[in-house]
């Protein structure tokens, strides 16, 4: 906190005390260097993440909402978190979409014919039985879309647009690129087509699909929707092109997808929490979501995630370091294709939101941390809440990635903390080295050995700190102003 | 060549050269860099190479030996040459191999149950029609094997053996890694294994499964042999040595693979030449290998090299070169399982071995390139053969990658030589950038997106520049001494 804010974090953290708190002394004396030192020394040399992250990946694996696999993730995660010692551990019951992906497969009919990896995207509809075909046209964006015109109908529409290679000031392109795989089905629907193939949304590709979610939205019909790899799309793009120049015929394909959504399935949150010596009731939130994509191992999304914030309050509990309020640990189910587990987070415990001081999600990969991302309803208070966090950041870099510092990013938190951020908590999420993220995102390739065990080390320790300064600070950070 | 071997081979030359030659004028005049200008200006400024790659992936796909798709590729390539305006352009019968891969899975059925990527090894035989279940032990080599003792019978030997990252002083480290690949069968069935299956022969992997030639030797047992990813081999890794240490059960897997050798199947290797205007009966061998795995497009290998050769011969063609030597495209059949396309050139043109005054090979891959290898069965005559060439080099910088120079390997030639290169051919390859190449090698993702239309059209300056300088020489390089 710079000086300036200390005076009035004093005078909030004064107003809220009660009075066996302030019996502790001056809050003028809190300094927290000596116990940051501690946990960033306890994380990097103990390896709890990635153990945790090897049994979730290798003896559970991939663990999509509705699957008996996020069962077996839910009861595993109870079951570690009790053994590490942490109070109140339950599973909190979650209904969530229970969509099943089926038996799929795409095959390029002509000009050769060959298969083609594919995957349907989260929430579509299925083919008829036998499949489907037909021929391919394709799009590269809205406005190629609208210049199909009537060629679209009763044909496949491809959208071929493609993610930008990842740069440092521009980031991933993900945000812009993924709105065709979540809207493409409309889209190609209102323009008469049978069906939407999307180009999987990555700038890195060895063949790889990548899944995700779609929504239907006013779509005129349900039309199946499938990711199939950036090469295929460059390949039907153009065998479309060099055959509507050479008067050839379209491209064809058939595709099939079994998928359907089943009734709602029972699921779960696990909540576990270490309580607060001063302040039990006031509670700082570190999240990650336990579900996955139906695909390699949910390893950096989000195992990684989960286990970051699991071993961050284990690491506290194992060190005796007992924070002025709360941490709560949440692994939200539903993340991927609902968000199911947050919205059922803020309802069971709506009583308390207006007692969350922060919420802090780990939903961007075990890389080496950057960062965190910060939110809040009312953005006018977001430069006084990155003022009063930045002053001990410092003390956060020993664990930072390659450019040795932890910084704060204003506009961004956690997909599952929107409920609590709509409902005025201060939303956070932890960042960090991103440039490989959406090489593995949503593929089968999102597996344990991808995730680095020194660098995912780093996020528990960036995570446990973290969460330690807002927990420990004499002064609520929700009250900054 | 420098001064030295100027004279040599001057000396040479006169002895071979017909009046009529000698008639046009002294040979000292030989100055073929305006020639190698113009070649280089042609390749770089003309996308004729990636537009026949874009045919033979995009229209054909990939083509294995006795696939009706290499039947088609054969056809493509002869009309392709006759369009040229090549001569003598023809299919020249090959029998080869043909081994079909039929339907492939493989499945984890212990700790969890899960599909994992699989690309049975050419030349396996398959498992019984129901697949094959059994549990997994992992050797990392040689010794781990013979470590494994008892504890490989009646079990299924996972080589994971790790290919290093690529380095410029070191290379690729395939030439070691992929011993396993071959060899991996016998070697288990020798331990009385019922499969194998073998780490993808790669340093950068999206689960993506490398296959390639296997043999078995003096197996005492033929056992089906297939390619997992890499990053399934590090799980089964990890599974095997958690399990065995823990005294829980050993990761156990379901193996269905329906390959099969068939009776030897008609090819053909594709020939064509460019008339040498003193020599015609002189031959420069210009050489690629048209098959290709069942997998991906064949781009970079080996569809790359073929256009490479096809184009260097057409681009001469256009300009009106016409070398004293004549230069000969050889589209090999058959170098992926069996190199039958190269034994039978051999036997096919015995009796104008001893006219082909050298041979190259483009076989790895359409990136920049770096130069050539060169190898002669004689190996002391090499250093003379690198020093003739080596005068003539620097013309060719100008379309070289990174590094700006063109150099010589000795060591190395193309697998198609083999024959040629022990009846005494000078034999050489084209060599290329090569830290992207075994990421797509014999995968899914060997697709035409992967190949640089720039750095293409290098390798076809590069080897339709050297072709010219050993077709044209005054002297015969294979008489330099």
């Amino acid at each position: 906190m710079s000086s300036r804010h200390v005076s009035a974090c004093l005078l909030v953290a004064a107003l809220a005390m009660p009075a066996t708190a302030r019996a502790h002394g001056p809050d003028t004396s809190w300094n927290p260097r000596p116990t940051v030192e501690r946990i960033l020394q306890e994380a990097v040399k103990n390896p709890g993440a990635y153990r945790k992250l090897e049994v979730l990946c290798d003896q559970i694996g991939h663990r999509l909402s509705g699957s008996a696999a996020l069962d077996r993730a839910v009861r595993w995660a109870v079951e570690a978190l009790k053994v590490d010692g942490l109070s109140g551990v339950r599973a909190e019951p979650v209904k969530v979409p229970h969509w099943v992906r089926g038996h799929e497969s795409l095959a390029l009919l002509t000009p050769n014919h060959e298969r083609l990896p594919v995957l349907g995207l989260g929430g579509s509809v299925g083919t008829p039985p036998g499949g489907l075909e037909a021929e391919v046209v394709v799009a590269r964006d809205e406005a190629e879309l609208k210049a199909l015109g009537p060629l679209a109908r009763g044909r496949i529409v491809l959208f071929n647009n493609a993610m930008p290679a990842y740069s440092e000031e521009k980031g991933s392109g993900y945000g812009d690129a993924v709105r065709f795989r979540w809207a493409g089905a409309r889209m190609a629907a209102s323009h008469g087509a049978v069906a939407t193939l999307v180009r999987s949304v990555t700038a890195h590709s060895l063949r790889s699909p990548h899944t995700g979610n779609m929504g239907y939205g006013d779509a005129p019909r349900k039309i199946p929707a499938a990711a199939v790899t950036v090469e295929d799309a460059e390949r039907l793009d153009r065998l479309f092109r060099s055959a509507r120049a050479a008067r050839r015929p379209l491209p064809r394909v058939h595709l099939v997808m079994g998928a359907e959504t089943l009734p709602d399935a029972p699921s779960a949150n696990v909540v576990a929490e270490l309580p607060g010596r001063e302040h039990p009731e006031e509670i700082v939130l570190i999240g990650a979501h336990l579900d996955s994509w139906d695909v390699g191992q949910g390893a950096h999304d989000d195992g990684a995630g989960s286990v970051t914030v699991m071993e961050a309050v284990a690491l506290l509990k194992r060190l005796g370091i007992r924070p002025r309020r709360t941490i709560r640990v949440v692994l939200f189910t539903n993340e991927e294709n609902g968000l199911a587990g947050g919205k059922q987070y803020a309802l069971t415990h709506a009583a308390e939101v207006p007692r969350h001081v922060a919420a802090i999600e780990s939903d961007s990969g075990g890389f080496a941390p950057t960062g965190f991302g910060i939110e809040h309803l009312d953005k006018a208070r977001v430069p006084a809440l990155v003022k009063t966090l930045s002053e001990h950041l410092p003390l956060l870099a020993p664990a930072a990635g390659q450019k040795g510092v932890i910084r704060l990013f204003p506009g961004h938190s956690g997909a599952d903390l929107i409920p609590l951020k709509k409902a005025g908590v201060v939303s956070m999420e932890l960042f960090t080295e991103g440039r490989h993220y959406f090489d593995y995102h949503h593929t089968h390739a999102d597996t344990l050995d991808k995730v680095n065990p020194s660098e995912l080390a780093r996020c528990v320790a960036v995570m446990a700190a973290m969460a330690y300064l807002i927990a420990d600070a004499p002064g609520r950070l929700d009250r900054t102003h």
